[in-house]
Order: structure tokens, then C-alpha cells, then sequence
């Protein structure tokens, strides 16, 4: 029997070696063998050729492997930034992170319960594909997996209250200290939220919290967070640096088959460029969300399936690397980590595939990252914490609303300036070189100058019109940028809200027992303890958002208003030379 | 049996004691006779009041004397000033020029074929109602008649070549010279041009190429065209002076029953203050219109039957109305013929009633006033005449497509800017404002700055939205007044080369004749010359035309400039206010 596979998406083919296929059709396949991420076949027209494995699903007898693959590149295309919601809000947590080559093992549709649930899916997502080196040079940019990232588990603003803990199963007995997998078959006295879907569960908030976590921290693995002017704060980073992104170059490797994009990145600390594609940004970034409960990492720009070496998208690209690197290196924690690193610094290819496996294996992830953060000795008012938490959380949802207002108004204005404005000047333009021409007609002499100053004054206004076409990509496109890193930031905080939220519902639930005798009071106090370890990075984290979101907006309208002045400046300047022209008329 | 009319056109009443009553209307009248060109009657339901004479249509038995009433004010809404063809091209000749009050006796439907045709029918309408001096103050500004302008007459620019004579009576009896109004009987040798509606007949230059016309030209009235630089021009005003016109002020009277604007007239040279109305620019101008044949009279703004006590009303009407008297000011014969004086400097009511029908009487009108024309003793090149008078009816065709682009064209962009424009910087500044209210939220002392300066930027936005809206009254506005003003020149000059064509033929054919033996030389040389008066005048005519309009587009285009620049200027300032308030934050 013939293997075939059936297209969940349109396919174009972009290179010499690709065939293009519709959702739905049916493609004969050479081999059940991926090559690079690649699968050998035939389409319906009997074109032969390569089609990405990810937009394929096995057609077999057994039709229970057939699984959910919505998270390929297509699915991002609504919106600017990776892992944005595209809107609509959806309470349910669907576990669309399943994306995977499927000529791999087949994962279970939704993970077993057990904690770090994310965690685990995250290793057998990249750990499986160890086997084959290849796997790390597959061809196709976007195809690579995200698994798991809030972005797309949360629906947007979701109401994290009306997704809380559920019914709770109370038990006396004391915490089981077991390892690392353990977690769920130990029986813990304080609730265990039975939504296994609940970010706080996913996040190992809960785990930590119940103080299942445990790992070795070394020494170099310690966060400190201190207590500044303005509250708990990350301790900075004693070697700030930064990382240039330059030189997006096409790149072609499989006998020239395929190609890619590579960008040059040079950190200042170290000056050693490396070769980064977007495939590492995103692999990258798929360790960061794992290893960072209530950090919120930066998105990567979105994953786009076509026009993928067209200049404007290339440079619109790089532009969203260079946001997103800025945002990496300016957070304390984020910029500091080994993960990121190793992707700055990394020159060898084989230390690279060291540090690459060595980071899929970390253990100081989720709950246990948890476990690295050192705070001051004072604990924090708990229920301060709680209040700053809901101010925030009201701060965030109306930042959301008035950044989409933004953005779609922006997005509008340049639309029209692009399209109206410019139309409109270049008209007036027109009718006044018309006029200059009619006036040319007569060939007094004293009228030279005059239908020569009109004429001036008409290719002014078309250049005036070119200018207001242009002038978006220099101000209102930067704003948006801007504006599309901070969704994908306001993206993340319901989930990091609702591990402080969860921890602080754990604290409450531990005090409520022990007045009930239910509990004894260390354990509470252990509770509370640990949920004030996660208090001081959370508020820690909503400081630093505070303080990038200042920085950036405040140079950002500085820029925009910078050049807004510069375009005003320039018409006004082309009107000053054509108003010259009429001092010879 | 009780007196009827009909109303010929909507009337809505804007005083106490005027009724209104819609086109078609059945109006009991309680009087024949008119009371200051109003009636007294009853509409249809059944109130009683005064309704204008000119707006409604006697129902008598007689059906033969209700005649076609196409000028009212209503007929101009469509154009920008009064008199300006609202496009569409008419070849045949309509006599729509019949508007009088009825309780006239009416006028026979078509002038009687006697030239000049144009100088008996002005003096009908204006001379019938010398009996009555109540009429002069008659308190419609706007219902007093315009007969036969040139503008009204020929819809737009029709080939008035195809419109040329048609069949000719040839005789070789020598011409009689007979009075002003005996033409018509004499027997010319040259053909006669069978088309009465002609304007080369009706404004006398037939009669007056023919030899027909005759006066005593008094020393002050003589005209000189001399040879300048550039052709045959106007000998300059040795006296030029300007004319300000000021505080349009509502005034009373008929018991305060009617209301009306009076300007107040500041002429240079004199420095006495005069009071005018509109109608009386009105009276001014059919004046100017009859007496000259070859000068373009620039058009008086446009009347207006509605609203005509409102400010922006009021406002637009004065800059039409100092656009003219600047065009007036600024022509060497207008501005120096008795009327136009009469106009400016009469204060005492005897003198100006007195001043008023000597104007009305005068008889170096239409075919005389080439009587009054001295010209330089060497003769002009009627061929390069007539070159440079078809060269003048392209210029003018192209120059009056181009004032309607450019026209149409600013039009649109000043209401894009009042709307669309508008609302895009407005969005802008909304949503900048509610970002800078988000931002509020977060009590950040380190935010404040931020959140101000965003706030202003805002504003800062919103402001420039009303800026753009506003910007049009000072800039688009006076280039559309330019450009009517234009329009109507634009609109007489069919006629007027038409005059100077009809003249060169006659030339050509009176040569033919020579050649034929049907015409003595003296008799040709001397319709030669006549001719050569005429082209001196067409030529001069044409060479002051274009001396205006440089001087007139030079300083507008300028002034459009000066706007531009200083708009963009006040945004970039606002915007560099905005910017500023980011160093503090």
C-alpha cells in the first residue's frame, strides 16, 4: 500500500525542489522518512518534489495518530509578533502545542499529570529529535516547534479568576520530599488544583509552593532580587551589555534546495559575532518560557510561511530581533542566563551542540527556578503583594486596550497617509503643473518665471505626496514594533499573575487549616515562605516591566515625535524652495 | 376677478412680513402694483405678507406675456460667483436675459432686430424703471437684473466659429450713417450678420466695423491704447488708486420690514467713505458690461437668495467683492470711466440719482465706445492679429480647464482636510491620550513625566487635526476666489474674440469685394481701420489680461505658499513643545 499523506495547509513552493499543495490534497509519499523536516512525495498534479513535514498529516489505517497540528507557521499570520493571540478569548485551555514532526513518536494528544508538566513536554519536544544532529539544521525556519508558551495557552486576557482552583482534595498527611517526576504521586496536604490545565500548575508554581520543587542550585544559578527605592527589584546585571543584529544574509544549504536567512550577532561584551538563524531565536525562546515562570520573555517576531526573502520582511524581521534582543538584554535575569549565553557566544559548532543539549536537560526549570531566587531577609506584606498584584493586573488589561487602540489607529493613519494624503498632495500637484502648462501656452516673457515657479510648486506637492507615503516606515512602523513586543508582554502577565495569584490563594488555604486544625503551623509557614520567594520575583519582574515600559515609551516618542518634526521640517523646506522660485517670476 | 401669480421659484421668508412660498404656487395678490419690487398677497395657506416681485409670474388670460425667467438667484447656486456658466456648453444663443419685474410692461420675448441690440435691451431694463426713483432702493439686494453679460449668454467656451455669420445680403449701395438706433433700417454694402443673437452684433462691433456708429466723444472721454513693450496696451492710469471695502453692516429699513448689507467704500484717492449695497455693485456692473465691448468686466460675486445675513455669508461675499474692485482698480479704462466713479465717490443721494441716470442715458456705449478709442498712428498686422487671437482662444480654453482642475482639486482638498485629515490627527491624539491614561494607572513616580508628556503629545495631535481644518480659510479659500474671479474672465473672453473674429472677417470680405469691383477701396480701407481700432482695443484687452493674472497668481500662489509654510511650521512647533516635555520625563 502506497503511503500517503493528506495537506492540513497550504503550501507554496518557494524554491527550486518544492511543490506547492492545497490544504486537503492528497500527496503520495516516496518514504515515511523525513529528510531536514522535509518529506519526499507527489501532489495530485504529479509534480514531484518536497513538501515541509509539518504541514502534512500520515494517512494510515489507524487513524488515532492523526493528530491536532494547528501551530504552524500559517496559523500566525494575524498578527505582528510570534505567539500573540490573535484575539478571541478562549477559557478553555486547548493544548496546542503539539506540533511536531510526526515521523517522530507521536506524543500523547495531552500530557499525562504530572508535574512539571511543561517542563516534561518541552524535553520530549527537543529531546527527541537528539538522535539526529541534522534535526538542528532543518530547513525550514518557521517550522520548528513552540511549545507550551503562555502566549498561545492563554487566549489573551483570559479571566484567570474564573479559571482558578477548582475542588480541592484535603489531606493530613505531610509533603512527600520526592524527586524531580515525583511530584504526583505524593499526596499534599494543602490542595492540589486538580486543573491540570491551570497556568499555576503548568508553571510548577504549584509544585514549588507545596515545596515539591527541589534541585542543587550552584552558586553561579543564584537570582538575587534586592529591595529598591521602588520595591523588589532584580539585582542588575554588573556587566550590562547589549547585541547588535546585522546582516541578514541568504544563506543556502541541501544542494542549494533550500535556503534561510542568517543575521549576524555581535554582544558587546564579548565582540565575537556568530551566525544565528531564526530557528535558534525560536529554540531559544522555547527554553526561556520553560525555564521562567514568572519572568515575561520577550516574543520573537512571527513566524511567517511565505515571502519569507522578500527585503521587506527581512528587514521588518531583523527590526523585531533587534526589539526583542534589546528587551533580552536589558532584564536582569534574562540577559544573565546560560541559555542565552551560550546562544550569544557559542562559536563551535560542536560546543554549540553541547550547550544546546546540555540547556533541553536543564533541571532548574519551572518550579525549581523557584529555587534559585535569593531574597532580602524582611518577607513581603503578603497582602501588599495581593493589592499590587490586582493594581497591576487592572494596569495591564487597560495598557492592553489602549496599546491595540494605538496600534489599530496608527496602523490606520499610516494606511491613510500611505494611500489618502498622499494622493491628495499629488493631485494638487498635478493641477498646478496643469496650470503651469496652460500658462505656458502664452508666450509672454514676463510670465516665464511665474509658470516656472508653478511648475516648481506642483513637483513639490507630488513630492510632498511621496513624502507623507514614506514618512510611516520611519515613524508610526517603529511605534508598532514597539507596540507588538508590549502585547506579547501583556500577553504574558495573565500567567504570571496567576502563579502570584495561585501562590497567594495557597497561603490563605494553609492559614484557613491551620485555624482548623488541619495543618501544622512550620508547614504553613513553609508555604508562606515560598510564596513569598515567588512575591519578591513577581514584584520584581512587574518593576522591571515598569521600568522598560518608561524607558521605551519615552524614547520611542521621542523618536516618533523626532521625526514627525523632520518630516514637517522637510515640506516645509520644499515649500520654501518653491516659494523662492516666485521671487525671479 | 381676484389677481393671481404663480411663483416661479421657492422663497422661503427670513423677515417678519414675508411669506414663503414654494415654485409653482398660487398666490392671491391683493395689488397689482409692487410695492419697492415686493407684492402683497396671500399663499396657498392662506398667509399674507409680502413676496418678491421677481419671484413670481402674473396669471392673466393673456397667456403670451409669461416669459421665460431663467436668472434668478437660485440659478447661480451651482457656481462660486454670479454669472459663471455652471458648465455644459450651449452653441445656440439663448436670450435668457428677460428678468424684470413683471409689473413692468414686459419686454417682447426677443430683442427687435436693431444694434446694438445689447445697448437698447440695458437700457429697457434699467431706463423703464427711472419713473419710479423707490426703485432703486428696492430691498431684494439680489433681485435686481443682470441683462446680457456675456457670461450668461454664451454657455461657457462654445465655438463661437461655428457660430460666425451665416448668410450674407450683398449690396453695393453705400452705407448709411444714421443714428444709434436707425442702423437697422440702413442697407450695408458689407454683408450684415443675419444671426441677431450674435455677439459681434449685439455689443455694437458690427454697427461700429460697418461704420454705423456715431457720438460726439467728449476730450475726457477719449481712450488711449499705446505701443509698449510687449504690443498694444492701455495707456496706464496716471492716477492709479485702490478701493477698500470694510464692515458689512446689517441695516433696516421699509419700517424695518427689510434688511440689508451696506460696505463701507474707502477709495484711495479720495479718502471719502461710501456706503454701497450689493445691488448696487449689481446696477455698477451691467452698467460696465453694456458699455464695453472688449473689456472683460470682472464677474461680481454670486447672488445668493438664501441665507444672505450670514456671517460666513457676509465674510465670503466681501473678499469676492474686494477681489473685484481690485480687478476694477487695477484696469486703466474701468477704473477711470465716469460710472464706475460715480460709484465710488457720490455721497449725496440728488447727486447720485442724477449720476445714476446720466450713466443709464449714456450713449458712447457698446458700438461707440470704439468711437472713443485713440489708437498709435501705425497700423497693426491684422494677420498677426488674428494669429495672436487664436493663440489667446487656445490659452484660454487650456487656462479655463486648468482653473476647473485646479479648482476641483482644492476643493476636495480642503474638505479631506477639514474631515479626513481632521479625524486621522484627532485618532492619533485620542489614542495617545488614552494610552497616557492607562499609564496613569501604574502610581510609578518614575511614570508621571512620561504620563504627562504623553497626554500632551495627545493634545498636541488633536490641536494639529483642528489645524488642518482650519487651514484651508487661509489658504485653498482665497486661490478658489482667485480662480472664480478668473472663471468669469475666462467666461467673457468667447465674446470678446468673437468681436475681434467678426471684425477681421468683415476686413477679409470687404477685400474680396474690392477684388470683386462690388466695393470701392476707400470703403474697405475705412472698415480697415475701424477694424484696426477694434484689434488695438482686443489686444490691449488681452495684454492687460495677462499683466493681471502674472501680478494675480504670482502674489496667490505666494500667499498659498506663505500659509503652507507657516501651517507647517505652527505643527512642527506644537510638535516640538510635545517633544520637550519628554526631557522632563
Amino acid at each position: 500500500m502506497a503511503l500517503r499523506a493528506r495537506a492540513l495547509y497550504d503550501f507554496n513552493s518557494e524554491n527550486p525542489g518544492e511543490i506547492s499543495v492545497q490544504e486537503n490534497e492528497i500527496i503520495s509519499l516516496h518514504s515515511q522518512q523525513d529528510i531536514d523536516g522535509w518529506l519526499e512525495g507527489s501532489n495530485s498534479k504529479g509534480e514531484r518534489g518536497l513538501v515541509p513535514a509539518s504541514y502534512v498529516e500520515m494517512i494510515r489505517n489507524d487513524t488515532a495518530t492523526s493528530h491536532n497540528n494547528s501551530t504552524s507557521g500559517d496559523a500566525y499570520q494575524g498578527s505582528r509578533y510570534a505567539n500573540i493571540p490573535s484575539g478571541g478569548f478562549d477559557a478553555s485551555y486547548k493544548p496546542n502545542n503539539q506540533v511536531e514532526n510526526f515521523s517522530k513518536a507521536p506524543a500523547p494528544a495531552f500530557p499525562t499529570f504530572s508535574a512539571p508538566a511543561q517542563h516534561q513536554q518541552q524535553q520530549h519536544n527537543y529531546q527527541a529529535s537528539q538522535g539526529s544532529d541534522d534535526d538542528w539544521d532543518d530547513d525550514w525556519d518557521d517550522s520548528s516547534t513552540v511549545a507550551d508558551e503562555p502566549g498561545v495557552v492563554s487566549g489573551g486576557f483570559r479571566d484567570f479568576e474564573g479559571n482558578g482552583p477548582s475542588t480541592h482534595r484535603i489531606s493530613t498527611s505531610s509533603m512527600a520530599r520526592g524527586g524531580n517526576a515525583q511530584q504526583a504521586k505524593s499526596s499534599a496536604t494543602v490542595s492540589r488544583n486538580l486543573n491540570r490545565f491551570s497556568t499555576f500548575v503548568k508553571s510548577g508554581g504549584e509544585a514549588f509552593v507545596l515545596g515539591e520543587a527541589s534541585g542543587f542550585v550552584k552558586d553561579g544559578d543564584k537570582i538575587c532580587v534586592t529591595m529598591g527605592q521602588y520595591g523588589p527589584e532584580w539585582q542588575e546585571n554588573p556587566y550590562p551589555f547589549a547585541c547588535t543584529i546585522d546582516d541578514p544574509t541568504k544563506q543556502t544549504k541541501f544542494k542549494g534546495m533550500k535556503s534561510y536567512i542568517a543575521y549576524k550577532l555581535t554582544p558587546s561584551h564579548t565582540q565575537n559575532q556568530v551566525s544565528r538563524r531564526y530557528k535558534h531565536f525560536d529554540w531559544l525562546y522555547a527554553r526561556l518560557v520553560e525555564k521562567f515562570p514568572v519572568i515575561s520573555v520577550p516574543h520573537i517576531p512571527e513566524k511567517q510561511a511565505t515571502g519569507r526573502f522578500e527585503e521587506d520582511f527581512i528587514s521588518k524581521r531583523r527590526k523585531g530581533l533587534i526589539w526583542w534582543m534589546n528587551h533580552m538584554t536589558s532584564h536582569p535575569v534574562l540577559a544573565r542566563c546560560d541559555v542565552f549565553q551560550h546562544f550569544l557566544n557559542c562559536t563551535d559548532e560542536k560546543a554549540w551542540k553541547q550547550g544546546k543539549r546540555k540547556a533541553e536537560r536543564d533541571e532548574m526549570v519551572g518550579a525549581n527556578f523557584f529555587l534559585t531566587i535569593s531574597t532580602p531577609a524582611a518577607p513581603l506584606d503578603l497582602q501588599e503583594v495581593e493589592s499590587k498584584t490586582d493594581g497591576f493586573k487592572v494596569f495591564t488589561k487597560k495598557m492592553d486596550d489602549s496599546t491595540l487602540q494605538v496600534n489599530a489607529t496608527l496602523n490606520e493613519f499610516a494606511r491613510k497617509q500611505i494611500a489618502g494624503f498622499k494622493k491628495e498632495y499629488q493631485k494638487v500637484g498635478q493641477s498646478f503643473k496643469s496650470l503651469s502648462q496652460a500658462f505656458e501656452i502664452d508666450q509672454q516673457t514676463y510670465s516665464v518665471g511665474l509658470n516656472q515657479a508653478i511648475a516648481y510648486t506642483g513637483d513639490a506637492y507630488e513630492a510632498i505626496g511621496d513624502y507623507f507615503a514614506e514618512q510611516p516606515r520611519h515613524d508610526v512602523d517603529p511605534v508598532m514594533d514597539l507596540l507588538a513586543l508590549y502585547q506579547g508582554h501583556l500577553a504574558n502577565y495573565p500567567d504570571i499573575i496567576h502563579v502570584q495569584k495561585g501562590a497567594l490563594t495557597k497561603v490563605k488555604e494553609s492559614q484557613k487549616h491551620v485555624e482548623e486544625g488541619k495543618m501544622e503551623g512550620p508547614q504553613a509557614d513553609s508555604i508562606r515562605e515560598r510564596c513569598n520567594i515567588i512575591s519578591f520575583a513577581t514584584m520584581a519582574e512587574i518593576q522591571h516591566f515598569h521600568h522598560i515600559r518608561v524607558r521605551d515609551f519615552k524614547s520611542q516618542m521621542q523618536h516618533y515625535l523626532r521625526e514627525q518634526i523632520g518630516f514637517f521640517q522637510k515640506i516645509t523646506g520644499k515649500l520654501e524652495d518653491a516659494l523662492q522660485m516666485y521671487d525671479k517670476a
